[in-house]
């Protein structure tokens, strides 16, 4: 099976961020094994399958560093309440949240992504186990995390429940070809040291990613402020379970002292503007974290949180904010904002070497982004377009590890009707008891 | 000619913010007829053709205060360098904008506002006649204001030559049904005080509105506390031209002092928040605007400075920055934002009693937005999936004035292709001297 991809703007998202703006990608498999210039397109070149990209801008799958996929039923569900955490999250999870929930949550939400150009993504959720068979089935690329907290939830019933389930769930998916398993810690402060501990030495023992929330709630900060004299981050560091093993989603209030221990440790960062910002929580510095090289990828936190699931948003918002923050419009021009959501995404995740640029011997995860629709006209700046106008509905085709996911604009191997009418059949109860609580 | 509209979810955006989950609108002619419950729709209804609009959301057509539509072709060039304005934008202008080049942009602008839902817009440009042409062939409802700017520029061969524009320019389009023509000095600073005199006595004489940029720009600001020790506000207040005709768009940079003058004098603010933060100048005070009651309205700026012509770009960056701004998470409830975007917009313009709701007896200026796409689901809250998940692309259908000019998504009454060739035609020798100061 190969796939020629031919007259493309290319952004490849390299080391040197080359371009080719008229150019092609041959697909071999799962793999790029050839782009370049069209002009420079091997006569003798035979495809499967030619596609002819029209001009539209081909950029690197996005990645998303930080989702909870199993959330969909949330979405404009109280968004402006308080309190909403405490209202509505925690008690309709235990309440109405199963395992057939999450698994067609998920595939909804993985559509969801495709559509939008995101091919791989991290997660942390429960029944993580139907997650992962709606990823698998679904085909993206994903880290999957169960989630380990310390009150009884939806798929245990005992506090920190999680770890039993990750013990049984990660050695099942250790060696799927699209899917990492880990360990989800859901905060810095709704978990004990000791859980804590327990969960780093799992992933160390498995040798999987650790992700959690970290420095994302005045709560939080307070805690550890009054608990003894630390933020949440020299907590971590404290009880020594930091490493490059670890994504620490939000790291939104960071003193110096955290930057330079996070630096220490080669933690990597999620970094979550919208859902950040919508919940007024403020704007991580992410500005500093780079300066210190420290990997930040984007994310955009659950359904419920952030109400999208594409980058589109994220780059938009996080152009305009840090722009802001830093009084500068010069600051994060638009190429360095696609490469947080593309090669950025990759090193937070480890996979670097797999994905995040288009690249010969990587793996086939592509964007196509047509420049047809009205607001993607004139482009005299490819990523100015992507990060200033382009909004997810400009997602053309998307191919994940050489497979055609999105196909002029549609899921190629799946039905969104169904997959919409599946979800909605499963929330019924949810439903009902979530307009309860309004 | 009527047509009705069945099985949608109304949201009127009334003084009562009532809502018909499962509504009708009757549109006769170019006013809203009758509107109500489905179970309500009189049996002997008749109706020219019947949209069935399949449970879309149905709003106000949104209001855009503040745009420069002339300007398509300077989108994605230098948005990320630091003089932008000097470096691009005036130089470009006067060497290469001609009234054709304004005239095909315009055309191609306001297709990309129908198709975004956005019905009603205030301009400020060069060429405005030809803005006008465009517009009234387009059939979309506007304020179109004449630049005055202390230099000659592409529409005038000297200093102010706006002004002379505008008394030939104001009588032609004083009684179209759609067009209310204007003055709009360029900004407080960019004009003589006698100028500034000069044209409010003309928007005076001839009831018109007149719009300017206030208080945006750093160096305005010093310019007026280095001059007279005052505030750009306070300078316009000084020399007596503040009144309820004036739309000051941007007001980043306000005292407290400057938010009660400007009440006093029945101002109306444009805000601006996505040009704003895109150029990292700030973020305007407009929850105390607001608490002042000066009536505030949504602009997306040029589509050089903000890049998109849609406010659904800028609902969710104004929930966003205004959230976090008030650290409140609860501040500013998605229906307020929507207001905002519809009647908030109206009283700005000071069309409030036409347009900006759907009630009996307006104008029939009308949105659909579909909720099939895979980023509206669920819908908890019709507002909130308005304002944190939909995007341009959602909308369905528009009408304006009681006329279809969107349908499923494609313009009703245009070709795009046509509109894109014809404006991309006019833009060669702009695209050539534009590349050359990248």
């Amino acid at each position: 099976m190969s796939t020629l991809i031919k007259n493309i703007h290319i952004l490849t998202m390299d080391e040197e961020k080359t371009t080719y703006p008229d150019g092609y990608i041959l697909i071999e498999g799962s793999d790029i094994s050839s782009i370049g210039h069209m002009k420079d397109l091997p006569e003798k070149v035979k495809a499967t399958e030619v596609i002819d990209g029209k001009q539209a801008i081909a950029m690197p799958g996005m990645i998303n560093t930080h989702t909870h996929i199993g959330m969909i039923p949330f979405r404009s569900l109280g968004d402006d309440y308080p309190d909403r955490l405490r209202r509505f999250l925690f008690p309709l999870e235990n309440e109405c949240m199963t395992e057939s929930l999450a698994y067609h949550s998920g595939k909804y939400a993985i559509a969801e992504m495709q559509l939008a150009g995101v091919t791989t993504f991290m997660d942390m959720y429960y029944f993580e186990d139907a997650v992962a068979k709606a990823t698998d089935e679904m085909g993206s690329r994903a880290i999957l995390g169960e989630t380990v907290i310390d009150f009884p939830t939806c798929d245990t019933t005992e506090a920190y429940g999680g770890l039993d389930y990750a013990r049984q769930f990660i050695p099942k998916w250790l060696n799927h070809e699209l899917i990492t398993p880990a360990i989800a810690p859901h905060a810095t402060n709704t978990n004990s040291p000791e859980k804590l501990k327990e969960a780093a030495r799992l992933a160390e023992y498995y040798q999987v990613p650790i992700t959690m929330h970290v420095a994302e709630m005045d709560y939080e900060m307070a805690y550890f402020q009054e608990q003894n004299n630390l933020t949440p981050v020299g907590f971590l560091a404290d009880i020594g379970i930091l490493s490059e093993r670890l994504v620490a989603a939000h790291c939104i209030h960071l003193s110096d002292e955290d930057i330079h221990i996070l630096k220490k440790y080669n933690v990597k960062v999620a970094h979550c503007i919208g859902a950040n910002t919508k919940s007024a929580k403020g704007v991580a510095r992410v500005a500093d974290l780079l300066k210190s090289e420290i990997p930040v990828g984007l994310g955009t936190d659950g359904p419920s949180s952030g109400n999208t699931l594409d980058l589109f948003t994220q780059m938009k918002l996080f152009a305009n904010f840090h722009k802001t923050n830093l009084k500068d419009r010069a600051a994060f021009p638009a190429v360095e904002i696609v490469e947080r959501a593309t090669m950025g995404g990759a090193k937070v995740l480890g996979l670097e070497d797999k994905v995040g640029s288009l690249e010969i011997g990587k793996k086939a995860d592509i964007v196509l982004v047509e420049t047809d629709s009205v607001n993607m006209f004139p482009i005299f700046d490819p990523y100015a377009a992507l990060v200033y106008s382009a909004n997810a509905s400009n997602v053309q085709d998307v191919f994940i590890n050489g497979q055609r996911k999105v196909k002029q604009k549609q899921l190629n191997q799946e039905n969104l009707k169904d997959l919409r009418r599946n979800l909605s059949e499963q929330m019924a109860a949810f439903a009902t008891s979530a307009k309860k609580r309004l």
